[in-house]
């Protein structure tokens, strides 16, 4: 028995009509996959939030696909996402950014350096709150 | 100038009437205070909030109020809700947890300790969730 | 099927070497364990980090293991974990805390107590939050 | 002294140039202010960033603005983010749209029921995580 | 093999006896359920917290049972535990209110732009945050 | 007035002895700085913690200090800092690793773009959870 109980039926690839047919397509086309992950068809069940999350994805993540390119190379894009989904939790996330990364060239070596990296600041996070520190003074802006 | 900016206005202990009184006056009895804190003054803009907050907080955090036992001694349940608010980063809580803690006999060395462990396990969630580590097996439920 | 998915094949036991072997043997005596848990297995895919971490938890949770005494019994030091586990809704880390407060003689009814605190602070934190409640003016430190 | 310490200077309404005078203008338009709040002023640092996260939001909290109707109602969607950022505790984000709540019409009343359902699922969240509670065996997906 | 373990085992409700078989009797009476659902059964192994947390969500999620009538319609109550469980990532909390929501008449496409609504604003919350944004100057509190 | 309460009183540099004043020494050496940051002054209130900590930092945080050279440079570790910090909403170490990031070469421009990566990401986090979507088929770890 699996444990996790979505909560809408995802659409299937070849249901696919309209916009949700052309955002699916734009996926496979950008992100060079064969198959459509459930997270796009589950936001498919609201067509106008599949398409606004996926501009906006690709936006941010796939600058390239629109002839821009980005400050931050592709590999440190999924290096924050993977940061981001392990201090929220986020199992679905987590598998999908962790196998992003590792097709971008990330080493289970270096997985581990980024993991300690995260497990660090949660941790001093917490000592910075749990203490109440007060801020160090900064330079004021310019 | 401060950066927090209550959104309601606490009620004044003077202004307070009819069950708004009776629950401060037993918040200041049981909780031994000579003033009401900003928390139970801002719950008291919805009296009925107040009342079912204070009934839960009392029963949980002062069960000897009532002439019980609870299983966690005092001190305890104080180091619990400081580990808790340090999680969350809510200072209000954990400035008011920490006064309390100190009042109950926690030393500034002990709060170290403390935090120690917070910060410990918040760095280990994070490596746990962050690899998708599986459960160990683990002896069935008697 | 099994809904969580590692990211890393945990090293096995009997594969163990160098440092991991010895962080893997210093693990079962300190914690009198038979089996090397998931979490350490999965860390020893980095060895560094697996050193690094067993090193900070070995004097954070056993400071008896060198010797020392810490200022927290064992007992409150695992109720803190859970404490934080259950904050963090790391399923892991609950599962694998409270089998040990278990061993320590924590009761099912204790931690049902332990759980009411636990979800009593997750309750007020978020409306000291929620209301941006400001600080109570408290005497100046020492 | 101000214990928020900006990490960058916000743009002025008064130097802002190109898109980013156009979305100062849409923002000033859409939501009916004087003044361009100092979430998007500080966004205005990255002017692709600014545009994008406007344009979103517009779609999501204003599709009145475009001719469309939403499924939630306007103070619906503002609950909603005043759940959001209590939970998260954000206080820059609690005030602004609390604020918007009360133009909306929400009363201090409300606003206490509000929180207290906020407060009351932040702790059975982390009652069920804290137990690990398996799911209730649910009907299949249609 | 099941992911989640619970670490206790919930009481069956043949088993029941006294203030927790009155409770659960008020359960699938108010909530006009078959079944008492499993966190209910779990709480059960410590009757007092049962009693306190079901007297809790009652008054605040069924004020009906008691003559009351809440500010929020039931089903506003139940976005928001919605709302309040996405961003804390509560897998059986969000099963749980999503069904709730379903029988109340939420939709599919509402529950979609419910969850835009969600994700835009832990998404801000994290842009307030990133960049330490300082407040806007608000009116003082009346 | 400030809101935020530090809860102890921070160690001051010229009153540290001991292995406070050989840690402070050594995170003015390693980290360039003149004055020591009041995260590591106020972890100096429990001496043992303050070593753990800066022990475990430096070796993640600073590897070239002991003549290793870590998996990921120097700033790609700042910005997962900040990637966790901006999720966790942790103000003091939000201004603490934006400022080294700065020192490190990160422009304001390519920090608008990490966070627009991070509020991404905490976006789709909770549409995830939110729908609690399974996990997308995977190949087996070798």
């Amino acid at each position: 028995m699996s444990d996790r109980v979505a909560t809408v039926r995802p659409v299937e690839e070849l249901e696919a009509t309209g916009i949700v047919a052309q955002v699916f397509d734009d996926i496979r086309r950008v992100k060079k996959l064969d198959r459509v992950p459930n997270f796009w068809r589950v936001l498919a069940t609201n067509p106008a939030q599949l398409e606004l999350t996926w501009t906006r994805l690709k936006a941010i993540m796939h600058p390239e696909a629109d002839g821009r390119t980005g400050q931050l190379d592709p590999l440190t894009r999924e290096i924050i996402a993977i940061a981001v989904s392990a201090t929220n939790g986020c199992g679905y996330c987590i598998n999908s950014h962790t196998t992003a990364a590792f097709k971008l060239g990330l080493t289970q070596e270096a997985l581990g350096e980024l993991l300690a990296v995260v497990a660090l600041f949660n941790g001093t996070n917490a000592l910075a709150e749990g203490y109440q520190i007060t801020p160090d003074v900064l330079p004021p802006l310019e």
